[in-house]
């Protein structure tokens, strides 16, 4: 019934549902690309018939049942995790997620930034610096001994292993299905997890979140790894169970960590990561957004929708990725 | 003569020329590779007749003149600066310098690791951490916006100049002859060398120390940089002149500069750049001594000296590289 009406003159609309953002660079980014798409910001959506194509970071639950005509969801970052943990999406409705390879090489960039600057003692020497210290690492290791092991081999994790690999570092890396990629020692399943682990020398999680991979960072993982292994998590706050991270700190097991993401974000005042002298606080910066770059794929897929063509980047979401 | 009473008996020998280096795991890394060496350490050299290669790092001037049978001196890292600085080098003989592939690859991790930490804003975001600070760059700079200019294009320069272009950095790179790069922009010769520095947001440093280019890190050199650029020195400390790097800094035309080698190294205690809030120092270490990974590259260079062959990575004394 609502297409018969529809056709007598309702609008057809795309919204933002972005609580946590200023939704002006992305208005005026899309409005960049087509200046003839009716963009609604939420709470302001006008008519809720109206929308079909929703473009949304941390909605809030339920909010995405409102709009009878809806056909896809768009997310605003790589990750879905936000839109799925909300059990009333509706059914049936298409979900993308952004996938740019300036995105992707912005990740890589900080992998290869933590990595090096654990790799290369750069901390280390900073703190010499501040003593006026002249001291070299009397212990010189080739990246060629050093094993990053990576987990989730998707866009992100597969660049950042070719980037790692280019530099003389050996990389491993986890995947829940089998991968092959050329220069890297691949391990899939939770049957191949512990081999993985045991090799690693340096961890970059760079998992989709799922109800699988949530907590997957926890003390049984840590003790796997080789003794002074370095966590680095660029994924989500959810993989990482901080208490037991700070264990293996305190333990010596690890030798540190570098974490762009937190279980709450902002990182609370007083959270002990904060303070922590081998842990690296970064707010969330790892890839960020860019309006003007992905405001492309946006419109691209708001298109196809309406062309019912095949979208970019969709999610499936069984997998949650 | 001394060809007729060498083979009446002389042994042939290796002198290791090193003041300031420990000249064991040199020596036991060369007797690894070929345990018949006959190595002597300076100044326990023995019978000066015997020494024919001699490898050093600044040695003491004068002190190769002392042996008349020498054919070959081997610099014990790339540069060969320290040799060409003694005046008194005996002529005709033929020089060398090690180029390894990993010691390409950790002078190429440094400047990524430069160049990220500085593009990525690494220190402000720890010193942000150490305020608990939550506070996301609001201007976010995607790289192919970035030219990273790199003077030297040798082997460290062509290295470091792929690994930064496949990373998403625009490159441009300056020699003093022409050369043509895939994926960089080249300049060549004092003619082009304001164009290359007008276009350049970071410079990286990596000329051999020659006449030509003692002291070109210099107010002109900073002066034509695009306003707020970052310079990192990882060739000579006698490429920068370092007052004129203060003064750029004090007026904001610089950003930052990451240093790791000096006019003088040990870097002095009361030398202004430990304590500077803009300036990054670390002791010299973007490459490192690797003796058992050059080792078979100097006990081949001797072999075939030898066998009167053609000698890898043979020293143009002309150009000074």
């Amino acid at each position: 019934m609502w297409r018969v009406e529809k056709k007598k003159g309702w609008m057809m609309a795309l919204v933002i549902v972005a609580p946590e953002l200023d939704p002006s660079p992305w208005t005026a980014a899309l409005q960049a690309v087509d200046p003839d798409l009716d963009i609604r910001v939420w709470p302001n959506h006008g008519d809720k018939r109206d929308i079909e194509f929703a473009i949304t970071w941390n909605h809030p639950a339920g909010e995405l049942l409102q709009y009878p005509n809806l056909r896809c969801i768009a997310s605003l970052g790589a990750g879905v995790d936000h839109l799925l943990r909300d059990r009333s999406l509706p059914k049936g409705i298409r979900v993308t997620r952004l996938v740019h390879p300036l995105q992707t090489l912005r990740m890589t960039q900080y992998v290869l930034m933590a990595v090096l600057n654990h790799h290369r003692s750069f901390e280390r020497y900073r703190e010499r610096q501040a003593e006026r210290r002249w001291s070299q690492e009397e212990i010189v290791t080739c990246s060629d001994e050093v094993n990053v092991g990576i987990m989730g081999l998707g866009n992100f994790g597969v660049d950042a292993a070719a980037k790692l690999t280019q530099i003389g570092f050996h990389v491993l890396g986890w995947s829940r299905t089998e991968k092959r990629i050329e220069r890297v020692q691949t391990f899939f399943g939770d049957d191949q997890l512990n081999a993985f682990l045991s090799q690693t020398d340096i961890l970059v999680c760079l998992l989709p979140l799922t109800p699988k991979t949530t907590d997957i960072l926890n003390r049984h993982t840590f003790e796997k790894l080789r003794p002074g292994a370095y966590v680095i998590n660029v994924a989500r706050g959810e993989h990482l169970v901080e208490e037991d991270l700070l264990d293996a700190l305190d333990r010596k097991h690890l030798s540190g960590a570098c974490l762009d993401v937190f279980r709450a974000e902002p990182l609370p005042p007083n959270h002990p990561f904060w303070h922590h002298p081998r842990i690296t606080v970064t707010p969330h910066i790892a890839v960020g957004d860019h309006p003007s770059l992905v405001a492309s794929q946006i419109v691209e897929n708001y298109q196809r929708m309406k062309a019912n063509k095949v979208l970019l980047n969709q999610v499936d979401l069984k997998k949650g990725y």
